[in-house]
């Protein structure tokens, strides 16, 4: 029998008292949270725009103007959102709190009648709807929503987010299942939305939605190839349809024995695997998963817990390849290794899983933010030389500074 | 005064006996010049098409087709005449000497009234000349005719082709200087073939137009720039006419201290500079041959004589950037480092030039070519994973074995 052994924390009863984190909590508190917020916002000069809250204004009918930003710009409001609620368990912020509140109900009304919600495919292309899940991240950027909306939920006890939430799963659930069309996400992160919005309500619907995404991946390798052909266009992310190992569908889940494609998707992917293995009691989805695990601690993981060395698709390469100078290892991938490893520790209490993560959360995570935490690396090098990083083929992606925002801040 | 040691060495008059050298003599003599000829006149299967023949042919008037290639395809049947002429000096080959002729013929033919060479100017875009002396590659194609006529003539005594080349360049002098146009080369190696063509002619005008281009060179650096934007198109080349380092003309060249650029087009240059420093006793243009020449071996060259460590726009990067593995290196940027060091050696008769020369030979220049004569390096690794090289981002152009030919075979 599978079993987690760790109850849910509830947040608000944990006080880090320890000088080093408790810092970087005061730092994400008072520094982080309403720097980004200001971004989202387009209130900082001098920053890559982001317009993601008026994206969600204009979806809702408050203002005019055109969608800006990546396909997938709305998941930065839901990870700012998350951050918010984790903030509020920690230091309350009546304050704060409203100003959530207020971008909440701006995305309750961008939601749509039947309770699609994305601004992107809203605003700009509603009739592309679901046509593109291999680049369209319509079912990324709800898996972060969900996330976000379990977390302000347990943080506030307000339900507005969160019924939300439950109304898009509800609705991608009808879409998906009950009328029976096929597809998965191009960029895993539903599956976790989904167990997050079952952890909190209960509702065995959702950890069915997301096993049901988990199973019909890699069932059908062909399928991101006969979707884009009968779509007949991309979303210029010019992802390759025909790469099934970077899109990680190349054979079922539960038969993938090592880290492939794209790295945040992977862990993303095995986070969710983790977690259902235990709520299903199913021993070969966790097998698959501590297969993944090892391959990618013993052999396609940096000193840094930085993973993915491959700037080309952001993705894992061979065993052992892993170049310091030109490097990828994003910092949402190191952080997607430590929602990996959390659900194995849960599972299966080892020091193995542990001290990857307190490895990852000390080097590959927290390098990826300034001390004043106003600059950010998306790329981590471990050897930078400012007359070649950033400058010169094969170092262009390789930054030698912190920027103060990204253009795609995912 | 600066003056010559050495006299112009007949090739005739030298008998290689070493077993190791006079090996590669027979291999290229026996096997590489009849196995290129039949790629210049496509009759290897499973190689890249050359066309570059029948390009000649098709301006000729003798076939009707259109131009395929490089723009500077006709560079490569001038580099086969060259080899032809100094493999007729060793082993004399009235079959192959015939066989040159008649190409030598069909170069005459496609030559227009007024002295013009280039099939891929006078087939494809008549109206084009000498707009694009950037990427354009008349003046280069020019440059290695020359060298091949003078070799041809010294090997033969027959004199068609440089009768050929003399015109050209009587029209090249005509349009650049009698009628005063600016303009100097993209690609520098007019300035070689002029003082070939002076060498064995003795004319001294072909050594003042290869003067001419020379000091033009770097005295006005917004040339290219200026260049790009009264044409208004590009050659698909996409060279940045900004990046006046890359294209050498950001000084006067007797200003220029360092390996900057494109690194064929750097060591041509110089080349041609150490040539004309001795032929016109000018100490400053030595001076700057001595100091770029510093720069680069003690420190922008690789151990095995490569030269140019970066695959975009094989080109030199900055001192002590020699990656072995995304390295670029390219087999013919070595041989122009043979071709500057020889010139060197000439004017001061240093073991500093000859040992870079005989390092430079044995490595950088031998390891461009499979020791059966069929395959090649274009890209020179000093590090190959076979998994990575030729496959990731990075190494794309790393190709972990030689192929049979290159589409662009420079």
């Amino acid at each position: 029998m599978i079993k987690k052994v760790s109850r849910e924390i509830n947040v608000k009863q944990v006080k880090i008292s320890d000088p080093f984190w408790s810092k970087r909590q005061e730092l994400i508190i008072d520094t982080v949270i309403p720097y980004q917020e200001k971004i989202l916002d387009d209130k900082v000069e001098g920053v890559e725009k982001s317009h993601a809250f008026a994206n969600f204004r204009i979806a809702a009918g408050l203002e005019e103007g055109e969608f800006f930003g990546m396909v997938f710009q709305d998941s930065d409001v839901a990870k700012w959102l998350e951050a918010v609620a984790y903030s509020l368990c920690i230091k309350p912020d009546a304050d704060l709190e409203k100003r959530a509140d207020e971008i909440i109900e701006i995305i309750a009304k961008a939601q749509q009648p039947d309770g699609y919600l994305n601004t992107y495919f809203t605003i700009k292309e509603p009739e592309k709807r679901w046509q593109n899940l291999h680049e369209g991240h319509e079912l990324y950027c709800a898996g972060h929503m969900m996330e976000a909306a379990a977390a302000y939920y347990k943080a506030t006890g307000k339900d507005k987010l969160i019924n939300v939430m439950e109304r898009m799963a509800d609705y991608i659930e009808k879409y998906f299942v009950t009328e029976k069309r096929e597809g998965i996400p191009g960029h895993q992160e539903i599956e976790i939305g989904l167990m997050k919005l079952y952890h909190v309500t209960g509702k065995e619907k959702f950890l069915k939605l997301a096993l049901h995404f988990i199973n019909e991946r890699g069932k059908d390798p062909e399928f991101f190839i006969r979707e884009t052909q009968k779509r007949g266009y991309i979303h210029g992310d010019i992802k390759d349809p025909y790469n099934t190992k970077y899109n990680q569908n190349y054979a079922p889940v539960r038969e993938q024995k090592t880290a492939e494609g794209h790295s945040v998707r992977l862990v993303y992917m095995c986070t969710a695997m983790a977690d259902l293995a235990a709520a299903t009691n199913d021993k070969e989805l966790l097998k698959a998963c501590e297969l993944i695990w090892e391959n990618i601690v013993s052999k396609r993981m940096y000193i840094t817990g930085g993973i993915g060395s491959n700037a080309e698709g952001e993705s894992f390469t061979i065993d052992y390849d892993l170049p310091n100078d030109s490097v990828y290892a994003e910092t949402c991938a190191s952080i997607g290794l430590v929602f990996f490893a959390r659900e194995m520790l849960d599972v299966c209490p080892s020091n193995k899983y542990s001290d990857v993560m307190e490895l990852t959360l000390y080097n590959g995570v927290l390098g990826g933010m300034q001390l004043d935490g106003r600059r950010f690396f998306y790329v981590n090098p471990l050897e930078v030389n400012p007359e070649i990083s950033g400058k010169l083929f094969g170092f262009k992606h390789v930054l030698p500074e912190r920027p103060g925002w990204y253009q795609c801040a995912c």
